[in-house]
């Protein structure tokens, strides 16, 4: 299948996954939900895994020629060239310590490229959508607009990362971006992406991200004015190695993959 | 005065300072908010100032024999026994960032006790109330309830901390405990207290809290079974050192004590 050329059906469609995967995630929040600990140490539980589940049996019914790869059940149709990419809870940390800024992650890939990506936080209601060649969307009752803000300076950039254990080896080149930047705060997952969109953060810089951790954010952040890239500056990619800088002014990133080193 | 027979005046009084703060916190919230960095290179805005002003000019009024000390504008009526201790703003970089776990604290001490704490996220508008002796309240539309959860086990705990860099020298005492934990999350402030009266994390340790810190949330952790002590174990005091252990479980006191050193 060539590119779509009228993305709207496909828009339609990742909606209907993120409603489902919310009504499958709120219940289980802030309730006594236990956690499973994955072979990468990070934890998993029944929303997770009930959430991926409602998504693939719609997207199986409504998109049969379409792949489908996610967190928790793999890759199904991997000759497709399109291919959904589902994180049903980006942050399940977040999720089971009851934070209300974890993230259902839906995107569509054709080939390597991000066609499609939602941001969807199912208990704030609030919800981003990119689009490639749009302007990003925003909607949510508790304030803020779509639209990266301008910051030209690194030494003004508010820096964000969501753990400093995930940066595990490459903690001595953060602290080396930490030491440009005006201030750092950690926490978010796919949320602080969704803040830089917001013109919240100007820089969010993280490891170890795998395609459904990234493939959402990109529509997102680059329809809002942004851009993602690897530490080098370069173009993610499925086979990268996770390493991803996102911006909310293009001008910050040659500052930021230098002091990355 | 000696202390109040009936608190269910102040509990009120208590509920419209926060109704206040949120009013004038709210319309900031994800706008282009400068902030200043203060002495102690924590960010302040206006939203931090107005809504301690607000505050502060209701209660002048309606408890005209109480004492006031707020985060921003220090110390009125030194003499009085009955205090309001107010922070406005706890998390001004979660709220700068446009992150919806700052909060709104609002408590009366006698001396040095907290007897009436409230815990108000303005924009999710949930909200913590914890009167010494009495079960602790939790309202908000996002799902949760009162309650700390059964936790006797160090080697199942979830913790919790602000940041990283706010340990400052006492870095290496608090990843002694992280080595003894399940997990560590960051992020949160009064939020993360808020959390583990939700039953939703079991420890949280921080230090350089200021009184107008951790006065608000003792009544709420410990009216939903917690505990709130310094590092050593001991009551806290506004003349402490500002270090601060939180537990849901109070079986696990000891071995957190014992695992900062």
């Amino acid at each position: 299948m060539t590119r779509p050329a009228d993305l709207d059906p496909f828009v339609a469609i990742a909606l209907e996954a993120a409603d489902l995967a919310g009504s499958v995630i709120r219940p289980h929040f802030r309730t006594a939900v236990p956690a499973d600990q994955k072979s990468d140490d990070s934890p998993v539980t029944i929303a997770d895994r009930g959430a991926e589940e409602a998504m693939r049996a719609m997207l199986r019914n409504r998109c049969p020629d379409c792949g489908i790869l996610g967190e928790e059940f793999g890759l199904e149709r991997p000759e497709a060239p399109l291919r959904w990419v589902l994180d049903p809870i980006d942050g399940t940390r977040a999720f089971i310590t009851g934070r209300p800024i974890f993230a259902t992650l839906v995107a569509l890939m054709h080939g390597d490229e991000p066609l499609i990506g939602i941001i969807d936080q199912p208990v704030t209601r609030e919800r981003w959508v990119g689009v490639a060649g749009r302007p990003t969307t925003f909607s949510g009752p508790i304030g803020g607009s779509a639209g990266t803000r301008a910051c030209p300076e690194i030494g003004n950039a508010e820096l964000s990362c969501t753990s400093p254990e995930l940066l595990k080896d490459d903690l001595p080149r953060f602290q080396a971006l930490q030491g440009a930047v005006k201030r750092t705060t950690w926490g978010g997952d796919a949320y602080g992406y969704g803040l830089l969109a917001l013109g919240q953060l100007d820089i969010v810089v993280e490891r170890s991200l795998k395609v459904w951790d990234w493939a959402a954010l990109m529509p997102v952040v680059e329809g809002a004015g942004g851009a993602m890239t690897d530490w080098q500056g370069g173009r993610l990619r499925s086979a990268g190695d996770g390493r991803v800088i996102a911006v909310g002014d293009r001008r910050l990133l040659p500052g930021v993959v230098s002091a990355l080193g």
